[in-house]
């Protein structure tokens, strides 16, 4: 089952304070090496039927008025083959 | 610049209370067709020089430690060539 995949990300020019958190505790980890990181949101949604051109556009548009806010942040809309994720 | 991008979702076993919050509120806002939705994290690490497999174990390991917690979530790690978002 293909399943459409939204990712959500802070802006480039928007101050992302998970991501900084996430990278000032890299090195207390022991981890060297990261220069940044940027934390998201990402959604996976089943769709009933085929992924079609009109499904993708409907995704767009939940995409813009409800998963991300568009003044702040930026998202990216695909579709996933159903593939197990490994733990 | 590659990225490496990690991907954290809840186990499909374990409920995911913001995917419900999502998924009831589309049919609100016109939205029909959609099955199911999970929500989950998305990080992007960018890296000081190559993307190398001691670098990408790294990074898993910062997963399984700091970025996921491994009983109520899955990850994915994955190398993305850096391309710009759309907004």
């Amino acid at each position: 089952m293909p399943k459409v995949v939204v990712d959500v990300m802070p802006k480039p020019e928007i101050l992302d304070p998970q991501g900084k958190a996430v990278l000032g505790a890299l090195p207390r980890l022991g981890f060297q090496g990261v220069v940044d990181v940027r934390q998201g949101k990402r959604f996976e949604l089943e769709v009933a039927g085929e992924v079609t051109d009109a499904v993708l556009a409907q995704v767009h548009e939940m995409a813009e008025t409800l998963l991300s806010n568009p003044v702040i942040e930026n998202f990216e809309v695909r579709v996933e083959q159903g593939v197990e994720q490994s733990a």
